[in-house]
């Protein structure tokens, strides 16, 4: 898609002004724009292609663990919103109302759905009878409207792209396997196809969503030391299907409330693939999310059989499934190309002239660590298919190294303070549990307790903030 | 999904009524069902999946043609509305307004998109500057909103799911050859897909849609005699590019206006599906776009090696590519499942039992025609995807045959009212090209012009309608 400003053009450095790399490289790269409604963007096709792979990796998933697709309607009735409490405090003052159909109001106002919740369980009200009906496995691929008052393209906007999966199940302990089953998809998803590592882990009781029993998250550490929420999986208990009088007849005949999960994740991620592994060249994308995997540009063109052979590689690759773009743009060198791919983070630029095919090589540098190197031309699409697996794993290695070496375990309060202000970053420690201490710490730093991890570490038994009794190990940080 | 209402019961005949038997149909079978906002539907999984299987024909179709897909804000300025005249006038009394973010009154209201040619102007206006850009070959999934006041599920609902295709071009002959060229991919994928022939060809000016040059449609006929319009490609030249002061530097390297097309199809194909094929059974659905291409039912499941036999050619047809269900629930008879299968159309059923499998055999019976005939198990793959085809062909053949008994030609007025009362369908004649006689027919009659058909026949001098001096012949219908 074409724009107004040359294309290679020099992106802010990271290290000076985080938020304006992050604003130089979405833009510059051609991944999005902002539209004429405040706070809603345009996903150009260079972005939208890398939510088109999370999709087929996630839908395929859910299909593999017996979720089906379904639509539900855009608009939701007020008295619908307001049937679940905590939930329609949470939402209420962030959606968007529809009071007028053509010329005529409305009796009742509509929202556009915040999140699908409260007409999902109307439905299901209606619907279930017998517990031999359940589980319900149900998942829906839409835009969700949340009005913001500060937005930033991917990471948090009034409209965005997702998933939400809605199931209903006969036990407690089904709800919770289901929960935990569809944040271990994310954390798969995020770590083999966008190399991102995650902590997973469930959120404070004032930090999950509204309405839920428990949210569970994954949580991803971004080159400025700030955390992103990646993916949230929520057990509703029976909060939803006891307000919407959702029952079906039990084993034992008597009537029963079902329960319940959701979980969603969404266009957010792109934003976390830019700001875990980009540079200040512009986007590194991961191979296995990446729009085009391997670039391949012609030296000296015009030379008898060098386009005819870029074709017959492009066409080789192809063949193994591998995404390829070969650009024979003659209005541009290829010194311009080289620059233009890496900006756009292509994880393999493959050069083809004369001279390599003379020797029956190509040279192939990777857009992770700048490596160049010559590949024979024998069996390439082999030893190209196993180089991106290569860069795959190489990219989610240092993601983890990164990361680790941002993290650190802090003692008291004090301490805390001081290293989130030097070097800021996943903060370990001991915490009481307690909503006024966590609400104190975020009053004063700006900084959430982000998950109680999976992974429990015994770092002290006082709380490292207030030293009262501790009761779980946490994961603290600023965040998007 | 569940129902409250028991699975198997009557449906009504379709020559006793034919709203109630379709509503019947999506109903019985669970592909849709009506939600608390009046018009506007849920799609349950079983609806779902042949729409993600049309979209993904279409979505490979698109890209092979050099589409990409994005995606713009579901909100649009009402003063973005406005900017082409004819386009307001069409949409306006039918959109949703929303007027509050939160608890804040909006400064402007937004309406949420009845379609998107506004919105994606005003960022192509922002995008473009020069012809070697061009041309713009982009794609939306997504739903639209339009306040519809009276509904049926997938024929006319109030919010649907549908593609919407963009497009910008140097030239009118190329924006012309995108219309054709995208019109000619629906016609392919309504044949090839969903098995249902289409009439093609260009709308009356009255018929074409607001803010267009020119509109092409493809046309289907109903069981009922009616007509569906089942996909619109418009050549919109440059009236929104104008309107939108879209510009690029063309070769001479004066400024001009792009050319520029849209076209759509949406959910209402699924309405299609039903209405060409079923019967008073319920669903009859193509192979190719079928949830479920094959059910298998095991006969005395029980019986040692039944249900191990089964589960072997469940797998081979599998590892074919053949989509299949494997139904060896216990609380049923094979006669009910016979019962539920054939009622929700599903294209063939495998029956095996002991008998058939010392015969090394296994009974297929064919939903299209009710036919009923043994195969060898070996090769079994082989026989099931030719004998798939086999089903398409004779669908679409069937479908066509029935199509052109329906279809009559008809001398004068007087001659197409009489058989459009008796016996409607496509009425095929020659007509004037005049916007007061077209109007007249459709208040006396109901009935409208459906197309001016690219299979231009010549049937006379004089307007059948009113004779005065002939133009075209049209192809008209009462329609959905």
């Amino acid at each position: 898609m074409a724009k107004k400003q040359e294309f290679v053009k020099e992106i802010t450095k990271m290290e000076d002004d985080f938020p304006q790399w992050y604003t130089d490289v979405i833009m510059k790269t051609d991944m999005v724009d902002y539209s004429p409604v405040k706070g809603f963007m345009v996903i150009k096709p260079y972005g939208y292609a890398i939510w088109e792979n999370i999709q087929s990796f996630l839908d395929r998933r859910f299909k593999e663990t017996g979720h089906q697709n379904c639509y539900f309607p855009l608009l939701i009735p007020e008295s619908l919103l307001n049937k679940e409490k905590e939930h329609v405090e949470g939402f209420a003052p962030e959606v968007a109302w529809v009071t007028h159909g053509g010329s005529e109001k409305l009796a009742e106002r509509l929202c556009v759905r915040p999140t699908s919740e409260t007409i999902i369980c109307s439905m299901y009200s209606k619907w279930l009878t017998s517990y031999r009906e359940l589980p319900y496995l149900y998942n829906q691929w839409c835009s969700v409207v949340r009005w913001e008052k500060s937005t930033r393209p991917f990471l948090r906007t009034s409209e965005f792209l997702w998933q939400e999966g809605h199931t209903l199940h006969e036990t407690a302990e089904e709800a919770q396997a289901e929960t935990l089953q569809m944040l271990s998809i994310y954390k798969e998803m995020a770590e083999d196809l966008l190399a991102i590592p995650m902590v997973d882990g469930r959120k404070s009781d004032r930090e999950r969503f509204a309405g839920a029993e428990s949210t569970y998250t994954i949580e991803a550490l971004m080159h400025d030391g700030k955390a992103l929420q990646s993916g949230t999986s929520h057990n509703l208990a029976q909060h939803f299907t006891k307000a919407f009088d959702i029952t079906f007849q039990g084993r034992s005949g008597e009537l029963e409330y079902p329960h319940h999960t959701s979980w969603g994740v969404s266009t957010r991620l792109i934003g976390g693939i830019i700001m875990v592994h980009g540079d200040n060249r512009g986007l590194v994308l991961p191979p296995r999310v990446a729009p085009i995997q391997v670039v391949i540009i012609p030296i000296a063109q015009n030379k008898e059989g060098v386009l005819d052979k870029a074709y017959e590689i492009k066409k080789e690759l192809e063949a193994k499934g591998i995404r390829v773009k070969l650009d024979d743009d003659t209005n541009y060198s290829p010194g311009w190309k080289f620059n233009q791919y890496e900006m756009k983070g292509v994880p393999l630029r493959l050069e083809i002239g004369p001279r390599d095919i003379e020797q029956n090589i190509a040279m192939i540098a990777r857009r992770d660590d700048l490596s160049k190197e010559s590949y024979s031309l024998d069996n390439l699409g082999e030893s190209i298919s196993a180089l991106l697996d290569t860069v795959h794993n190489d990219m989610l290695r240092r993601a983890t190294e990164y990361r680790d070496e941002k993290t650190f375990t802090f003692k008291d309060y004090e301490e805390f303070k001081v290293k989130m202000k030097e070097s800021p970053g996943f903060a370990k420690g001991m915490w009481c549990g307690e909503e006024e201490c966590e609400a104190k710490v975020k009053d004063e730093t700006g900084v959430t307790i982000r998950c109680i991890p999976f992974n429990q570490e015994n770092l002290g038994d006082t709380c490292h903030f207030c030293q009262k009794p501790a009761k779980h190990m946490i994961y603290a940080a600023k965040a998007y």
